[in-house]
């Protein structure tokens, strides 16, 4: 709880001043005003994150979360749950799509288990197993709250030993059969709205697997009556041990002043719940890409991010989030390295000159 | 006109077998079927144009048209007409946004003059110049429809030595100060809706310079009268130079079997001029980002392409195609690199196995 605490002591406000350098700096710059729209916000939230009024792009890292969800029980998920270890043994091996797109873009993968029903060891493997896999929400708490901090340090721990290596940008990313059920029961707890309403089809079930989805949800709200002003009692209650883990990460990127790309649903269900532990958490996200899985909107606007990416992807893994580490990478470019008007003998709008 | 017709006789259909191979190998990788949305889309088109069913990233190269529009004497844009001539300089000195990110991603940048007003001699500028600038279209057509075959067959010409050159893959760009005014109209045109619903604000012009480039493009129609199913008289009374050049190059890459990305609200009109002269030439191209211009969304939406980037972005000069590039990049990694449930031995589908 001690680590907890610290990290969220640390987190503070942006760099005011780095920001407005770092626009006046991209109204110089030989475009119209705000023509480059989100790659010119991007820079700015950059400065503010890390107070260089001109950031420039660093090394990248992608943390991926792994765990079970004990309430597959209820028949949730369209793959066996085993595929949870079969997965984190093929990002080991480079052969998932966060590898391919991870290394298309220049991010290192690190794979953490955080809660993976099945024993895994590999050398390649960070082991922060809190417990093996949740407990059926369904029928009661996912895990115990000194469980969902341990899950919640993990995160912070992994993000702080990345961040000693050099990492000066992360991503996080998710693997878990089942945990779509998990993020939106989180989703409808904190936000009050209908599970109906955030809930998707997963991996791809069917209409009638929906309804079970939903209806999985319900009870597991109705049964463990999670209060939504306490983060931690949703994470614990309803939630999954790879969702505190990555709210963790979250935690920790705002308290270093690293900026912090959220994939898809999963992700933007730990930042929901980073954010409420400490409301500043949100300013050093960087949203990523639009899931199919309804909820992972609803998040997104209650937290006023905007995903650039809309490619109808619902992998998880953390692809979304490296893929925007290209967008990141390239606002970064934009502002170091256009020229401005007086550099390149370019006429201002008409009322200016 | 000759060069013109040949190049339509050569477009022809995708291969659908290159396909087929290519989507039944998207559903062997290890990730839930059409988890990663446009990705595995990109992948299937990628292979249906070029008839490779795993078709790799390769040499991308960007071709910047740039024209001057008489109609600025209306009074429809806030940067004064020698910026389109100065912009190129900057272009061709690597300090714009579209040179920064085709550094980012890999493409050669290739600037063309279709028609700026201002004589220009560089080494580095590829001279097409087919008049100085258009007529003001307020007041009459904007060129002939010789001059509107010579501004296609540029853009096919410049295409063609780029695809020589070893390009495999194309995208578009545009510079011309005035230059939404005639794509809005050439939307307004083609699509039947009305002005105000394709007319956006450009580099920047207020309400009041709004309703000023509103009413000049009904004034443009109506002296005009461009007949909606004769695209050549569309982009003669109503277009732009580099808009007839940008088609041109849609066209050259069709007829070469390259895919071609279309930037923004400039390059989507021309687009919809490659689009009439053969409808079979929208297979060729990919979207890559939505603009904040309004006639934008309603040409993609009427060619059925989805725009993946969604950036609030307003800037032209192949920005939006170029960012696009490293996504399709990624969908063509994706599609050689994962590695298949069988290879990572990872469970499939419950009721599969």
């Amino acid at each position: 709880m001690d680590m907890l605490k610290e990290t969220l002591q640390k987190i503070t406000v942006l760099d005011e001043e780095a920001m407005r350098a770092a626009r006046a700096r991209q109204d110089r710059l030989t475009k119209p005003r705000g023509a480059l729209g989100v790659l010119e916000d991007i820079s700015v939230r950059v400065a503010g994150i890390t107070g260089n009024s001109l950031p420039r792009p660093g090394r990248k890292s992608v943390i991926v979360m792994a765990a079970d969800h004990g309430v597959v029980a209820e028949g949730v998920s369209l793959y066996p749950p085993e595929v949870t270890a079969q997965m984190v043994l093929n990002f080991l091996g480079g052969g998932a799509a966060i590898n391919v797109l991870s290394r298309h873009v220049g991010a290192e993968v690190r794979v953490v288990d955080v809660g993976v029903a099945t024993p895994l060891q590999d050398p390649g493997l960070i082991s922060r197993k809190v417990r093996p896999g949740t407990a059926n929400m369904a029928a009661g708490p996912a895990m115990s709250r000194g469980e969902a901090v341990a899950a919640l340090e993990a995160g912070i721990e992994v993000a702080g030993e990345e961040i000693s290596r050099g990492a000066d940008f992360l991503a996080t990313g998710d693997m878990g059969i089942g945990n779509t059920t998990a993020a939106s029961a989180i989703t409808a707890c904190v936000t009050g709205l209908d599970p109906c309403e955030v809930t998707g089809r997963g991996t791809g079930i069917d209409d009638q697997g929906l309804e079970r989805k939903v209806e999985t949800i319900r009870k597991a709200l109705e049964v463990n009556r999670p209060d939504p002003a306490d983060p931690l009692d949703v994470l614990s209650k309803v939630g999954g041990l790879e969702i505190g883990g990555i709210a963790g990460v979250m935690l920790a990127a705002a308290a270093a002043r690293r900026p912090v790309v959220i994939d898809g649903f999963i992700s933007a269900a730990g930042a929901l719940i980073a954010a409420g532990l400490h409301p500043r958490a949100v300013d050093f996200m960087i949203a990523s890409h639009l899931s199919v899985e309804r909820g992972h909107a609803a998040i997104l606007e209650r937290m006023g991010l905007h995903p650039i990416i809309h490619a109808n992807m619902r992998l998880g893994e953390g692809t979304g989030a490296v893929l925007a580490f290209f967008l990141v990478d390239a606002a970064l470019r934009i502002i170091s390295e256009m020229a401005t008007f007086e550099e390149a003998g370019v006429s201002g709008p008409e009322e200016e000159g």
